[in-house]
């Protein structure tokens, strides 16, 4: 089924005000889920808000917290999320990050104690939309076992860069697991083995086989060691500058993962003379291939005009929630 | 053969100094080259040095050229290498972002018209000898075909991650190919297969044939196409920043390469509490699994106590340049 956007919207806005969210608060949260299946990420938007909403009622996630700034050095800042809305926590974050860059030309706000950001390039949307170049990433719940290892330790730890170009902006949205859960449970459910080794099998061996990783909780980092390094950097980063909790830390069952930790970093792309020029080269000198996020601009204009593409039981469980 | 690293720095010193280097910088250039030896990283090291002063010879590099600050907004600056010696010039902006960082928190120095920095993970290192987060990054000639595309357009751009630690800094200093071309050429000399695929046979399918991926100069981005996307990221805000060359600019020929584009940024880890306490619980939740650059500090020891291994060829090469 297609919901307009307005619907989308504004029925989740309802459930958020009854609950007790104040106005200005319900409308921003429910704009960043609407907004997130209108650019097609339909893993993270509204398909995730029965449970985001289930959290809120069992106190996992803080309904009314807000944000609070705990130390600062210069264009530094610490940040404590008080476990409250993830996507509002980390879109405050990063307006704080973009403000500071705009002042000092690079802004960074490391944010402890914070709750699912749903979709990471909601944040690298809003600061191309502000003129900034911006990079973002979360830990997440233990949910990668290093390369070498075979318990999951690490965190698949989504990972975001935008750059703005006034022809459309560059975003990448990328988590370290070479495929998604929700990847791999689309691809059994198609009946379809993955384009490539998409992690281990019960016995050790790599496979494009998504129901053996299920089995398995053994999904490849990208890169095979490259990706595991990589997760853990995101990791020590993000825990050391917030001072909040590491991977390890965080519960492994999602309903219920808080406590996470993020890093946001903003940069004022229009101080310096040439960026845009700059990036149009380098869009043109990819020939045909695609950049992250060149098809985004085309679905939000299908989107808006015919409707946004919604799970029938998804809705069924959201009006479930009025 | 083993050489002792003040034989090995000190020649590679000698040499810059005869071709009318400062001594002050022979001598941070000479260090460069030979901690790289040092720490294991045999691959940018003084086998690199001979086409280093060919460079130089050729008027490639500029021997005398000192980076120079073009523009600056608060704690974001914009550096113009002027095609001096690319270690020098990573070095001297890294120190400046490192030395921001200490005022504001956070600095970052984006040059432009650079040559090859050689080992990225000094820079890492650099940091987080002065008690700061680094994060680095370089762009490259096109040596890398972006997912979908079969002729190289985009670099490996090597990625640099470090945080301090008292009982071991963590290092992470990888490039968005799952092999280099060295590792590529290390493999088939050895006779040996990749352990997992590295790139396209001439006939466009995977292959763990070292030889087959130097034929078709098709080797493969981490991940397919996240480490494409994240390539092509890296490009862009190296770039756009520092209003540089992009990966499609720069000469095909490493002999040639020059003119490339960096993003140096520190972070005063110190200015928050609890850093350090947060990294060794995260070293000890990984178990038994390495974290990057683990093993330097004992390679480092074993060089400085019985040597540093250097190939013989090499080294003649080396001894020719005096």
């Amino acid at each position: 089924m297609r919901i307009a956007f307005a619907e989308l919207f504004e029925t989740m806005q309802g459930i958020l005000t009854r609950r007790g969210m104040a106005p200005d608060r319900a409308s921003l949260c429910a704009r960043l889920f609407a907004e997130t299946d209108r650019d097609g990420v339909y893993t993270h938007g509204v398909n995730r808000f029965p449970r985001f909403v289930r959290m809120i009622d069992r106190g996992t996630i803080e309904l009314g917290a807000r944000p609070v700034r705990t130390a600062q050095v210069g264009a530094l800042e610490r940040w404590d999320g008080r476990r409250g809305p993830g996507n509002l926590n980390a879109y405050e974050c990063m307006a704080r990050a973009i403000a500071i860059a705009q002042e000092q030309g690079i802004g960074c706000v490391a944010l402890a104690n914070t709750t699912h950001w749903m979709r990471g390039g909601s944040y690298g949307w809003q600061a191309v939309e502000a003129g900034a170049i911006g990079i973002c990433w979360t830990n997440t719940l233990p949910n990668l076992p290093a390369w070498g290892d075979s318990v999951p330790r690490l965190g698949n730890n989504p990972l975001v860069i935008a750059v703005p170009r006034a022809a459309g902006p560059i975003v990448l949205d990328m988590a370290m697991s070479q495929f998604s859960y929700g990847a791999l449970t689309a691809h059994r459910k198609r009946g379809e083995l993955l384009p490539v080794d998409g992690g281990f099998d019960t016995a050790g061996n790599l496979t494009r086989d998504p129901a053996e990783i299920e089995k398995s909780l053994r999904p490849l980092p990208i890169g095979y060691w490259k990706g595991s390094g990589l997760s853990l950097m995101l990791d020590l980063v993000a825990a050391m500058l917030s001072g909040g909790m590491a991977t390890h830390q965080i519960p492994a069952d999602p309903n219920l993962e808080a406590g996470v930790s993020q890093f946001f970093l903003a940069m004022n792309a229009a101080a310096f003379a040439g960026g845009d020029a700059i990036a149009n080269a380098i869009v043109e000198s990819l020939g045909p291939v695609r950049y992250p996020g060149q098809r985004v601009m085309q679905i939000r204009a299908e989107s808006l005009a015919g409707g946004i593409p919604v799970d029938e039981k998804t809705w069924e469980k959201v009006l479930l929630l009025k």
